[in-house]
């Protein structure tokens, strides 16, 4: 398996995972828990794939990314009753799933020959808009808007690194990383110690 | 027409009088009711059509698609009044067409060769998306995730027939009948029996 | 630069300055901005452009309609508190969007020789639905389904002109103002002099 597949593999593992969280708040049974895992862990790639005419799209030539998605449904099904709070799961899982659906997604779009600025929208594409999916459907706030956190912000950061890391010389495999430990280190830091950018005030300070 | 064309008008028939019902909880006008019973109507099988990479998607082929979704909204625009619960009306609408649907989507998916795994999703996909497309844009609160009721459920079951009868050696017209009744069974045994799946405790109960 | 990709530019930029006006009430950071803005910009035109497999799509092909969504949501993050109410401009801008959008989706679709059914809908998808996602993910309620306001009727009246126009002998020009003047028209009659359709009444006035 490739570092892409893998890290793709992750990615909906672990977005599924937190769209399986979500469906515990919710109180679903496990097909409904089904349905947001493969929801939230498919739905950026698919889109992606689509914008990019890739067909057919990723979880159709390869059946296991649902399997996997299950998966993450079942388990958490099973013991999210254990986790202490299901917020902060969800927070950290989403942060680790971006990382790698940032690098992932932004990586195909560059394997494709595409240029800078449909790379790190592929990188966003990939990355955020699963989980938004996810919190649309689910009528919770999403985290994509959530104001005081970098969150999109991490994303353009981790897919800019694969769109200008290659000018450097820098070797894939040393992109697809840097790339993901970029956006997760941001995230983390925003998450963790409250790092954001300045925000909009309707009101700006008088000098 | 073949039995797959007549589901496929009847389901956007019959998921466009529920889009069309929501507009009237709304009180928009009747173009309003329009918009909702397209989008409800043939979101689903839009979607469908847009990861199976069939072009033009459905209602591009056959504009009698739309015609058909008009007319449910301008029929519902002169006589919701008349209807005693429009709830219970969008409930037992919304079954009817979710069965259509998900016969539908899972035979075209199996008539281009497509394997188990995803011919269960496209069911899931034609079936659930269009209703859940309606329940986001109207901010209500989507059907597919309402808690203790069967729903994602009935589409599994309904699909995962047209995925298996033909191993089986059953003719396609009854798979397909099969399908519909399956789903429309399984989700009227909710709606009127309260049958569900037991649902994620927060706190299961102790032994 | 063709009339079309005129237009194509101005529904673009106008609908980013929306969508940065939304995320200036949800107080995000420049990037947020930038999200909401790319969102509603080329949303519809990219959905558009997914229906009538058009690959790539528009900004894939032009990515200098991502820079002019940049610059609109930049040109808001700094600006935005010199304006009175926003609210009454996110209306008056979106509004002269949705005529640029509908005039430029109609004709986009005309133009690939589709029929008057197809050309309308498109005319709606491409004006109506980027203004639906932006107002989806930050949770508002839609302007597409505003009760007591003309909106998806304005897109359907402009689109019409582009359908019927040409069979009059009526040039494309002249065909695309008018459908930009009327979907304009209507909805500015709709925003100051509250014109409007009769709305659904769940209890109709006895006689």
């Amino acid at each position: 398996m490739t570092l892409i597949a893998l890290l793709d593999h992750a990615a909906v593992l672990v977005f599924a995972l937190t769209g399986a969280l979500v469906a515990s708040r919710a109180q679903l049974d496990v097909i409904g828990f089904s349905f947001l895992a493969i929801l939230t862990g498919v739905g950026g790639g698919t889109l992606r794939d689509v914008l990019l005419d890739r067909n057919p799209v990723f979880w159709m030539t390869d059946p296991t990314y649902l399997g996997v998605a299950l998966a993450a449904a079942f388990l958490v099904f099973f013991t999210a009753h254990l986790i202490e709070s299901r917020y902060t799961a969800i927070l950290w899982l989403d942060a680790a799933a971006l990382a790698f659906a940032v690098a992932a997604g932004a990586q195909i779009a560059e394997t494709l020959g595409q240029g800078a600025a449909i790379i790190v929208v592929m990188g966003v594409v990939t990355g955020c808009l699963g989980g938004l999916m996810r919190d649309v459907v689910a009528n919770e706030v999403p985290l994509v808007l959530k104001q005081g956190e970098l969150y999109v912000t991490c994303a353009v950061a981790g897919a800019a690194v694969v769109a200008f890391a290659p000018l450097l010389g820098i070797s894939p495999t040393l992109t697809i990383l840097g790339s993901a430990a970029l956006t997760f280190g941001l995230r983390a830091g925003s998450i963790a110690f409250g790092w954001s950018l300045p925000v909009y005030k309707s009101r700006p300070p008088r000098a």
